[in-house]
């Protein structure tokens, strides 16, 4: 499958300058600044990046690169962490940025319909004006654009009440890689005639075709709110409460930090610890609705039970969206984890519920039975099954990144985990893909990518 | 693609049964004495009916049967109404009755694992002990098999809450037509490790595959009800009913009846009349939770406001389960329809809120245009889009299905609407698939289902 690197060449830069303009292209410094990383400065390695601003001229960009077995990368806001916007030696960038308007608000059939460039935040905000909210929620979403955030079909804090991105996407536009547009701008909700194609191009990571156009799926804005933080004395009280919470069709974040996390946070001397850090476990639940008054009551009620029942051994309840927000900081700490550890690898990784204790021990045990200094982090959002875990295991981190990956990731196999809850596989992770899947589930997957980019000119180190 | 038809030769058996054995095969009279449509009796023309009891052996079958280029329909509970389960003379019948185990029920994880051949009741009866409800509600529960739903994504009356089959499958195994076996028995809500490859299988109507086991979603089963039969001034009045019914978290259903429907339910000497059929529109809302006070205040204010807002001609409360019960009946009345209307033409379409009301009177006008006698019977689950509406033309009604099938969704197509809400497209609507998805979309259908079983030996009449 390795091609020999292609240099920019002059016609190549005539060609695609014929169908996207000037503006619409971006050559030496311009492309050298930018970072294909969001924590780092890896800037694309081919040297062109062009900004296609119709779904006419990415149709037209890609026929012309298919014709030339031209190697392209799509770039979103490029907030991924899985390595999906890095680009090699070979691979010219294609980015949505100049695809970026927010086309229509329906606040009847609460959609709307926006090109893959746009914004989390910026679709958030404009819905916000018609009392909707589109609730794929991430701490990226100033950068992340809709696009990208269906092409690894993102998740994020609010998974538990709302889904996935797939589960709030009713139809989108792609283009494949020789330039076919397939339109499956879909409004409505239920649709069964045919295939869903727009499936196909969902948390495909980019490999299967562009994404140029969508139709997302909103729900009425909520206008309650509350939250607490509650200490438990061990995982089976976690456990239970999590099965009581989900009684609560108000529930919005059910997250769950264990003692490693909330201590390290808790004493990072950066106001971070409404709760003593001595609890074996910690949960932000959060309620979301329309009535004020009923869903506070019944939120009282439930932590009342809670508390009845035993599962509670301290607690700080929300008292205003102030204190939501401080809470909230507690959960969403990252930069005081880089301060403290300095580096560690991170993984994004499924169990079930049941499993989630024992797979943080036996993955600590494997850790310590491998490396002298090992320090873990442990949070997640448990309702989606979803344990973010960061392991450090001294200075020379990050050169033992690999040998702590498949520390690890032995550990998730063991325990019938995923690879990658929500962060996709990229190319970080393309190694492991194969273990982690089944032979016959990833014969599908090689022939579904055949059938639509056979030469596998999208994205081409991305997934398998 | 037409291939010449195949008897039943001694070899094709010799070798089935050499897979399955004897008790899972069925020729002859066992085969001529079943139906392959709900409402008909229409034996397979084939006459091999093939009963595997394992995965395995259906990948043996499937083998076989792809070496020898002979074309298979898969068989669930042949309740679904698009023709999906018909088969011709060249085509033998893969059936899953005997592959109907409940493996595994994960009352933490709220999950359970099935095989594709039990019915959709059988799972809902042994999940209910552990206070779990898998949320899929159809009439033809009692027969419809797991497998069976998945491949048609079926729907019901509460998508407006759980959303439909894709929305509830976790994971799935699935055998392709070379007999590979697929496993993706996925138990994780969040799993972005590669292609989400049970999507694949999941509303394609049997022809990428035969679901052999899934993994089901479970909820926690509501211990609260409420309901209401309401009657409407106008189709604006729906439409403000209906965002307000959104704002409550347990909103479980949301089932308009035009007159046309309620005049025919509610004069039919039946007993279905709670309220008097004067009114243009007809509401049945009900609600699910888990906290029967609060839920009723909420429902109740809902109500209230709705009053308030000059929304509400009329209205019936239900007290008790017994009455929403009663207001069910009024709203599952077909064999009421079959009794009145005598023959007609059924429609399963999807059209956006807002465009609901025109598209039904556009129907008519256009019904009325070029038939004499025009009878309509309009419903359907307002908030998922889904109409269905009944289409009777006088004694001939049958005779002329195809012109009524031709009038109706070309008002469809003009309205944006979908060919197919819930039922599919199988056999019966194949000719009209091309005219309601773009030529790109179909593309990709027909290089997925190439990649996927080349000869179109799976379910070779549906779809396309």
């Amino acid at each position: 499958m390795a091609a020999a690197a292609r240099p920019v060449t002059d016609d190549l830069v005539a060609g695609l300058r014929g169908i996207v303009g000037q503006r619409g292209l971006l050559l030496g410094a311009d492309v050298a600044t930018r970072s294909c990383d969001p924590f780092r400065d890896v800037p694309p390695e081919g040297g062109v990046i062009v900004r296609p601003a119709s779904t006419g001229e990415v149709s037209r960009v890609l026929a012309f690169c298919h014709a030339r077995g031209q190697r392209v990368v799509t770039h979103g806001g490029r907030t991924g962490v899985a390595g999906g916007a890095y680009a090699g030696l070979d691979e010219i960038i294609l980015s949505l940025e100049r695809f970026a308007q927010i086309e229509e608000i329906d606040a009847i059939g609460m959609s709307v319909v926006v090109q893959a460039g746009a914004t989390l935040e910026a679709v958030q905000d404009a819905v916000a004006a018609d009392g909707l909210l589109y609730p794929i929620d991430l701490g990226a979403k100033g950068s992340a654009t809709i696009g990208g955030t269906i092409a690894t079909n993102a998740g994020g804090n609010r998974v538990v009440r709302w889904g996935m991105t797939r589960a709030n996407v009713l139809g989108l536009e792609a283009v494949l890689a020789d330039g076919t547009i397939v339109s499956a701008m879909n409004r409505l909700v239920k649709n069964n005639s045919g295939y869903d194609v727009k499936q196909l191009f969902i948390g495909s990571e980019g490999t299967l075709g562009v994404v140029t156009r969508a139709v997302l799926k909103l729900v009425p804005a909520p206008s309650s709110q509350s939250a607490a933080l509650l200490a438990l004395p061990d995982f089976a009280s976690v456990l239970d409460l999590l099965g009581r919470a989900r009684r609560l069709a108000t529930l919005s974040a059910f997250e769950v930090m264990w003692s490693d996390y909330y201590r390290l946070v808790a004493t990072s001397g950066t106001g971070r610890d409404p709760l003593p850090p001595a609890h074996p476990y910690y949960v932000l639940v959060e309620v979301m609705g329309h009535a004020e008054e009923v869903d506070r009551v019944q939120f009282d009620a439930f932590l009342g039970e809670a508390h009845d029942a035993g599962l509670i051994a301290d607690a700080v309840v929300a008292g205003s969206g102030q204190q939501i927000a401080e809470l909230w900081r507690v959960r969403e700490a990252s930069e005081v984890l880089v301060r403290t550890l300095g580096s560690f690898v991170s993984f994004d990784v499924s169990i079930e519920e049941r499993a989630a204790e024992s797979f943080v021990e036996a993955a600590r045990a494997a850790l310590t039975s491998r490396f002298e200094t090992v320090r873990t982090v442990t949070f997640g959002h448990l309702g989606d099954n979803n344990l973010h875990v960061g392991v450090h295991v001294g200075p020379d981190t990050f050169t033992r990144e690999t040998e702590v990956e498949r520390c690890v990731y032995a550990v998730v196999k063991e325990h019938g985990g995923a690879l990658s809850a929500e962060h996709g596989v990229g190319r970080f992770k393309r190694e492991f893909l194969p273990e982690h899947v089944s032979p016959g589930a990833l014969d599908v997957m090689r022939r579904v990518r055949s059938a639509l980019d056979p030469s596998a000119l999208l994205n081409h180190e991305v997934l398998f």
